[in-house]
């Protein structure tokens, strides 16, 4: 068995701790029990990953002690809206779940964000267990206690920041997670290297063989480090008033991308990855990071198999779903852009004329 | 003019400050001017007060130099669910409102808890203020934070504890309340007397016919005593964990009393009044409370115009409606009883057998 190693979330009486290792499932019944106020547990989890891993965790919660009831989504994006999340309640009501249930999200980011604003809103709050089963929730949404659905006229629009109890990542579910997704993922853990730290960046580019591969001994303490990032920055601006938005790196064009293209077209860490280098552009073009920036991180996306090209639309759509972006503050877009390589800046002065010629110059030739 | 009363809520960083006068809203503007992040103001009201306020409380903000976007909901408990939240949140997203607005809850409880809930998951969380325009809103869902929506299968089973930044409570608007409606909120005002303060209970005694009258000089300051025995107790206990449950004197029988009537029979205070009478029966009936008591209670309410018979319908349907209440723990309803008046005592060890017996002594007998 490979090291556990824990991290923890320094929020006060909200912290809570990030468990990561390999094959960890079957120990979820004793790392949730302390935790649990009653015997009611709800499994969250979606149609895809259910056949996966419903039976190992459910089978671990049962063995001890708990009252299991699972509550299987449909999968996707495009389902992260109320109606599904009305499934969470509707099921928990009619199965008299109490104030004392605790809620468990088996899955993706989209099963992590609903089952947690679920918790949050369900009784006016009850505890809950992040387990992601993919690379992006692991390094991004299972960390931070965002949460929430989608609008249709903006992604995360209606939610809440409501934090776990506790993250168990375990890196043997990344196993039957789609290569596509996997490196998806891959586009949020170079993020962390690029707001943050260069070292980390350096590690992964020379590490792009292993990680493709999911090589545990190198992807788990390159998960860890993402958490130790992103613990460090939620601990410092749990409601992000400042420094939590430098986690947005990539998210304001990522989430213009995923508009324009009606989210049919790229995954989340896909769009983030176009998002990136579109913000590594803009800081070279406004002077703010040195010349060959856009290009290493270009350079480092393409190799993980990312998207690199902007999808050829009119540059009107994209500014119009931008200025929709929740970080828009008195009708200012606030980017996230580079100073260099691990160090991230925000900015609100950024003129849209700038922007449109980052997007323009970044498209694809078709 | 009265003199204004403030009252300050001690919950740290979540304080807030309840202002109770008369003819309050055309000062609305320079009281949630210092509160308010940025410029963006929603007035969320109904189709029933908007005629009345809407107009003097949007043009107090305008004249403040905030953009009012009222937004006017259907009104009844009926409308509590989530179709009208969407309401609110397809407005707020349709005119582009900010992480930086702030929400005005211009209404009831319905309104109150809706508003308070869609601030609370806006954008994950905006300010909102409270103005509530009925008696029972103003002694009692306008301070403690509690938010939400119904479920089919039961009221406020989805929500949020979220605190307003400021409660402006101006009775002037009770002149406008159907009389049925004021007589339902002094049910809330006569169970603060019962639950916590024997001498407020017996100052509603003496004052009934200017309370009948709503007289500004006795109501003020009774109004305050309410607000300030809430206060207290919701400071102690924010999150509903220990004491906070005691405001819930009444409730418990009062929500399986909406319930086996579909909500079309009752007001909640009326069926709150119902539910003080079986609360004090059952204390009496299992020895906590001398004999008495029931009888000062109920005739209290009788003289205040409430009903206090329970309707006659099956007392399965009741205790079924009861086991789905959110303060079942562990399968165990729990019970606010009497000791006598002015002390209210937590029990979850009660017979079932003697709640039963409750329910069928003070069933009308048609």
């Amino acid at each position: 068995m490979h090291p556990l190693f824990t991290l923890s979330l320094d929020l006060g009486p909200r912290g809570y701790e990030i468990v990561i290792g390999e094959n960890l499932l079957g120990r979820v019944g004793s790392l949730v029990k302390p935790l649990a106020p009653g015997q009611q547990v709800a499994i969250v989890t979606s149609t895809t990953v259910a056949p996966l891993y419903l039976a190992p965790v459910a089978t671990a919660l049962g063995e001890a002690g708990f009252t299991v009831l699972p509550i299987i989504l449909p999968d996707g994006e495009e389902y992260k809206e109320w109606p599904t999340l009305q499934m969470i309640f509707d099921a928990l009501i009619e199965n008299r779940f109490e104030r004392s249930a605790l809620l468990v999200a088996l899955g993706g980011g989209v099963i992590g964000d609903m089952t947690g604003f679920a918790a949050s809103a369900f009784m006016r709050g009850v505890p809950f267990v992040q387990i992601p089963t993919t690379l992006l929730a692991q390094v991004d949404a299972s960390v931070g206690g965002k949460t929430g659905i989608n609008h249709p006229l903006g992604k995360n629009l209606i939610g809440a920041f409501y934090q776990p109890r506790l993250v168990l990542i375990d890196v043997a579910t990344l196993k039957t997670l789609p290569k596509r997704e996997v490196l998806a993922g891959m586009a949020e853990v170079v993020k962390y290297g690029i707001l943050r730290d260069a070292d980390l960046f350096a590690r992964i580019e020379s590490n792009v063989e292993a990680l493709l591969r999911v090589d545990p001994e190198v992807l788990i303490p390159i998960i860890r480090h993402c958490c130790a990032i992103k613990a460090e920055i939620v601990a410092a601006d749990e409601r992000e008033g400042g420094q939590r938005a430098l986690l947005n790196l990539g998210h304001t064009f990522g989430h213009a991308v995923e508009t324009v293209t009606r989210y049919k077209t790229f995954l989340h860490g896909e769009a983030v990855a176009i998002g990136m280098v579109l913000a590594a552009d803009l800081s070279e073009r406004c002077g703010i990071a040195p010349t060959a920036t856009t290009q290493r991180v270009r350079a480092l996306l393409e190799r993980l198999g990312l998207p690199v090209q902007t999808p050829r639309l009119p540059v009107a759509d994209y500014l119009d779903a931008m200025a929709h972006d929740k970080k828009v503050q008195d009708g200012r877009t606030r980017l996230i852009l580079l100073e260099e390589i691990g160090r991230a800046v925000i900015r609100d002065t950024i003129d849209t004329k700038q922007v449109a010629a980052t997007l323009t110059a970044n498209m694809a030739t078709k």
